[in-house]
């Protein structure tokens, strides 16, 4: 199917990319005469340039030609721009095309609207320099760089239509996300997914250096993508009338290869395919000024921001401006009112077919609600509180291999993790599918498929990038992880939290699924696997987000933490944290229960305490599965010892309820909260992560300065479970011995009480140390209180 | 040089090998009985069975070939263990080779001293499963994945004499940073640097599942590493002797061509070589049981930790491991006194080539102090307070210069940054030296040189893990990088404070020299990059830390950062983290007052203040550049309008110093923080990051309740330095009105003036939309108030 584009298409081409040139040399510079209908003066420049003109040629180079592919082929294509910084040659493209000024109509399509196009970006109320929300057409910032080509192999998954084109800059691929990425086509499978379309765009340099890939010769880099399993096709030049034929030749090679791949695939799907890619080699700032100050600017990082800088203060800097915006020949690319000329606007796509309009890229336009099956379902039964253990996170694998299930024929829900989804115990999702693998198998392999629901790879960054590229293009996942190493991605987290915060104020953006964490395999329970392993504090991090955007589920059973997983795949624009163990457990609350107290968030659990209907001496608060298991422990202590104590006992689901409201929606009101916590009590608060974080929440309320918070304080080792609570004073015993200090006119039969739980803790340390598990009375141990 | 081992020599080899694999399973399974000297009962074996077999006999088994080049070749050779949980493996090697004992003298070579070498492996009071610093020998905890390769080579630099054998796991090589660490031999000189020789040890498995790179062809391997820039020598097989053969060999060829690349190097230094790297596919769990259960084990993922787990309960599970034990002749090994055999011992090499025994893996014991020039001579003249600009990293670049200048002969000190030195004002260092490169060069190109002192990529992995490497073994850094981005790299920082804090535990671990953060181009002053580019969160990751490891500087201006830069270069053991603008700012301290401040690491500028001895009405307190110059011109706001009030102004370098001194060791008296923020006054405190940690630092403060602290509230985009502070409520306008609200009586004036500033708010928002710039009279403001 290919063909040869004659002459005078690729002459269209080049005035077609010669207009995203001079539109996006007009947004760096500009802030008036924005057609050059006059000489340029100083007050036509913006006073503070902010830019980077740097990659945009190249991009704006690609955009020109994936428009001629689509427009030749009907290809559906997605654009992911990789470089940082690209923002004006993706903007000045959707203008082009026409999409920007239908989202943004107050930038029309004339003079007004390109002086308006111009002053706005990188200005105060404006738009941001690299590809963002407010761009059409875009899943992928170009801010912290890494995650394009993770991107945009989540957004090609169960996408079999659509093409994604990803350009990746020399800077991002020296990211270890972008390194790893390229294994992503293992992933794939010919038949039900896209095709990714990679093309490394080597223009040689980053802010100041040259870059690593741009410094290989060709014939080491054909070796690394062969290895990668790529087929790769070079285009390299800078003259642009040998670079138009050069790069029209190569993408028409490289969907011939995709056509023929997808069709043989039909025959053989789980045969991985090469997939084609492109390295395309042109220089930094290309067609930009080629000296500025006696310095070579055109193919160096000189180019990377603003390549002529005192445009308002320095008449021959402004005279270099002008004459490189006029070489783009503005009278022949726009007519008299603005317009970009009809044989030029002929050459983008139509409608949704152009990349700024694609649906694909809002994806919340796309989205089918999830189905989800009844949690009464799987509910654990719980007769008397704590009288029976259950695995939670296996519970909750039954519902999700239901989920997988209910969904089947839309083909728009995945389980994501790096190699955990059965250590996590939801090894139940794989009665229902298989694990994704294009690689090579073997016959003793379980549960490998070329289109497997469930993803898995030693890359957290993978697991995630994938994740975000699948639900911004309008799907739905879930994201199993141990709980220390998720923080691999904090920095993926952030930009994707920072994502969510602008495109919810964006009208014209859908609302996407929520982003889900499951962390297990949590730090009370790396007690195999030691201190490396241990680590609560991503809920911190995920706390300094805006409220809007993020909450945190501690459930601390079976039943509530199936009505938080459900809850929080029902939601959408949000990232939801999900933290609970995956080992046996007690169970406290009937499915019932559970539901209202998972709504609630926070609640009095009135069958652990004693206080009667009177007010009470302390309350034991809990968060978190292993801190409300020894809470309860500490609560039988206390009742067995000291009988005329009044106690209540609090246990907090919803993190988030205990900030005030005016920090959260879900944030209790002071009068609830002091109805909960009382206003005077001492309160001891045993919590699943570090403390502070319980303070940093409580600060503000008025028993505050009450507030005894324990958690993890950075003991950790390779011991037994009830040791690793021992060493962080997280225990039964210390809780006990804490409510006891705490209360104010301990009595004789408390002092005793003390010493008691003081020699426990002594045998207990004993104990360990000679046989190298817990005591038979932790490891047995039982709530002893049937239900009132 | 090589020659061909006879089958004597690998015969012995072998027999090491199997005495490696008899004590790796002891540790994992035996608390008694550990020469099998009578038959295996249940009470000889842990009651819990914690630890990985999986990948161990192959990490034994490169050890074993290991120690025979050592010893032929007299190499100086360290050993990374990339695998996770290969700890079993390193024991049992360090204790073959006598290092094991000589540092835990209760772990003796004899029959009690291997009961106990398997006692404490996994167990309560023991050691961890995975290499850490417990391990002799060992840099690189093989706990979270993804390090190793970039380890070895931050070992390898400045080390001519040393070549690091880093097994890369494939489950490890999924991972970014390993992907991305392939690269760093383009920036390893030949001549001034040591050697990595990458061992990639496909065993085929994850947790529960195929590796990718483990299912691909070797032709599609060969290309990857070729791509790579690497010369692979491949090892295939399972048959032990075939494999002994094929691995002496392949080890020659590899030590062959490195002592080769090395000579050849140095009549041509700038040459990048094809270093060679060993790929070794060997079967997961080799050696160990075929099938338990009817279940495939040895060659499959069930390999991977615990291959037979009923061994207490089931005989015919304690039959499976007793057979297996046996299988390796533990009576062909040891003596009758538990002793390895003298033919065997005799393979082991001598003192500190011992892998176990080599300093470079206790970097302290190498370390040689920095050389530091005079803070004094380059400080800032500062007549009036605020009176002038500078820009702090740029005179902290000039000091880094001459610390490079004054080691040059040691070769023992490095700056690492993501392509950001210059971006980040630290130019003046390429006046000493140049950056790292090793690939293809431009005569256009600026200080690129094999053996430069700065090492730039677009990486804060590979710059993180390379400084850790460079650190651990014995030498000096300095990592500067962008504000936002460090989160990339916090799980390395968790990784990194874990290792600092178990090694400073171990006498015969020798300090090391601190890890040093620059943080710059921060939330602040990204005005222009936007909200991806503005996050100022890794502190309070960092205070999560054990505060003997962490420290968090604030300078708020050139020379505070110069004392604080200075300090921290000198520290060892612990972790600083320097926040700090590059752009110019007021400078506010002489150097004798930034001496006397960063010592007390907070304090009260009496000559901010208006508080003339008296008790103030309000104190003004701040924590970083920004929010320093905006509280004092809060401050000379309220001075104008209010002369009679008495306002304090305090300022805060050391954040530690907030904490109480229970919780970090530079924590003030509670008597000398109520001095200074007093008990009962107002406090408005600007603060550089999010306004929680400042909560949480404080919350047992006696003046808690009155601390009112502003600081990022997640309220970004692209603007104006100025505006980015008024988005956020942290400018001028927004600290003076909150001072005059919290004060108890405000007067006439005071609300009068409170119109004022919310009219110059309007004033800003009109300026700033109009001109895309902040007012002249923001840029253009200083101090107004001359020295007292």
């Amino acid at each position: 199917m290919a063909n040869d584009p004659n002459t005078q298409d690729l002459a269209l081409v080049d005035r077609y990319w010669r207009a995203a040139n001079y539109l996006s040399v007009g947004q760096i510079y500009l802030m008036d005469n924005p057609l050059l209908r006059e000489t340029l003066k100083a007050e036509h420049v913006k006073p503070r340039l902010l830019g980077h003109w740097g990659t945009t040629p190249g991009l704006n180079f690609i955009y020109a030609h994936l428009n001629r592919i689509i427009r030749e082929r009907d290809a559906e294509i997605l654009y992911i721009c990789g470089p940082g910084h690209g923002g004006p040659g993706m903007v000045a493209n959707t203008y082009l095309e026409g999409t920007y000024s239908e989202i943004y109509p107050e930038i029309g399509e004339d003079e007004a609207g390109l002086k308006e196009l111009f002053r706005q970006f990188s200005f105060p109320g404006g738009i941001p320099s690299h590809a963002a929300p407010e761009t059409p057409g875009s899943i992928h910032e170009g801010g912290e760089l890494g995650y394009a080509l993770v991107h945009a192999y989540g957004a090609a998954f169960d996408n079999p239509g659509l093409v994604v084109a990803c350009v990746v800059g020399d800077g991002e691929a020296e990211t270890g996300p972008l390194a790893a990425a390229w294994h992503s086509n293992k992933f794939l499978s010919p038949v039900c997914d896209g095709t990714v379309l990679p093309i490394l765009h080597l223009n040689g340099y980053k802010i100041a250096n040259p870059t690593v890939l741009a410094r290989l010769p060709d014939e080491e880099l054909a070796h690394l993508f062969k290895g990668y399993g790529y087929d790769p096709i070079f285009v390299e030049g800078q003259e642009p009338q040998a670079m138009h034929r050069d790069m029209a030749a190569a993408l028409d090679i490289a969907f011939d290869r995709i056509a023929a791949i997808r069709a043989a695939a039909k025959a053989d799907p789980a045969r991985r395919p090469r997939w084609p890619m492109i390295v395309l080699r042109s220089p930094k700032g290309w067609t930009g000024p080629k000296e500025v100050d006696g310095k070579m600017v055109e193919g160096h990082w000189r180019s990377h921001q603003v390549p002529v800088s005192e445009c308002r203060s320095n008449a021959g800097h402004r005279d270099i401006l002008e004459a490189w915006m006029r070489s783009y020949e503005p009278d022949d690319l726009f007519d008299a009112s603005g317009r970009l000329k009809p044989e030029l606007r002929a050459l983008a796509p139509k409608g949704e077919r152009r990349m700024g309009a694609t649906r694909h890229a809002n994806g919340g336009a796309l989205r089918k609600e999830l189905r989800t099956p009844d949690i009464n379902d799987y509910a654990v039964a719980v007769d008397d509180p704590g009288s029976m253990d259950a695995q939670a996170t296996k519970v909750l694998g039954d519902y999700l291999r239901d989920v997988i299930r209910l969904n089947a024929a839309e083909n728009n829900f995945r389980v994501f993790g790096p190699d955990e989804t059965a250590s996590n115990r939801l090894g139940s999702v794989f009665e229902a599918t298989d694990r994704v693998w294009m690689a090579d198998t073997l016959s003793t392999d379980d549960h490998l498929a070329p289109q497997g629901r469930v993803m898995e790879v030693l890359s957290e960054h993978l697991c995630q990038g994938w994740l975000e590229g699948y639900l911004l293009t309008g799907r739905h996942g879930f994201f199993s992880c141990y709980e220390a190493f998720i923080h691999i991605v904090d920095s993926m987290f952030n930009q994707h939290a920072k994502w969510l915060k602008v495109a919810r104020e964006l009208p014209w953006r859908k609302p996407v699924s929520s982003l889900n964490y499951l962390l297990t395999s949590h730090v009370w329970r790396q007690d195999h696997n030691g201190f490396s392993h241990q680590d609560p504090g991503f809920v911190d991090l995920v706390a300094n987000k805006g409220a809007d955007i993020v909450r945190v589920y501690l459930p601390p059973d079976a039943n509530t933490l199936l009505w938080v997983g459900d809850h929080c795949l029902k939601t959408w624009n949000r990232i939801n944290v999900i933290v609970a163990g995956k080992q046996p457990a007690p169970q406290w609350l009937t499915m019932a229960e559970a539901v209202h107290h998972c709504e609630a968030g926070i609640g009095i659990w009135d069958w652990a305490g004693t206080e009667e209907g009177l007010s009470p001496d302390i309350v034991m608060a809990c968060a978190g599965d292993v801190p409300t298991m020894e809470t309860l422990a500490a609560v039988a202590l206390l009742r067995e010892a000291l009988p005329h104590l009044r106690v209540r006992v609090v246990n907090v689901v919803d993190l988030m309820a205990l900030q005030s409201p005016h920090h959260h929606p879900h944030g209790l009101p002071d009068a609830d909260f002091d109805r909960i916590f009382t206003r005077d009590r001492p309160v001891v608060f045993a919590y699943h992560g570090y403390p502070y974080l319980i303070h940093r929440l409580v600060y503000k309320r008025t028993n505050h300065p009450n507030f005894h918070v324990r958690g993890f304080i950075e003991k950790g080792t390779t011991t037994t479970p009830f040791d690793m609570a021992v060493m962080n004073e997280l225990d039964r015993y210390h809780l006990a011995i804490e409510a006891i200090e705490r209360l104010p006119v301990p009595g004789e039969r408390s002092v005793s009480m003390v010493d008691a739980l003081k020699g426990k803790l002594a045998e207990h340390h004993a104990y360990v140390r000679e046989f190298g598990e817990d005591m038979p009375e932790i490891r047995d141990w039982k709530w002893p209180h049937p239900r009132p």
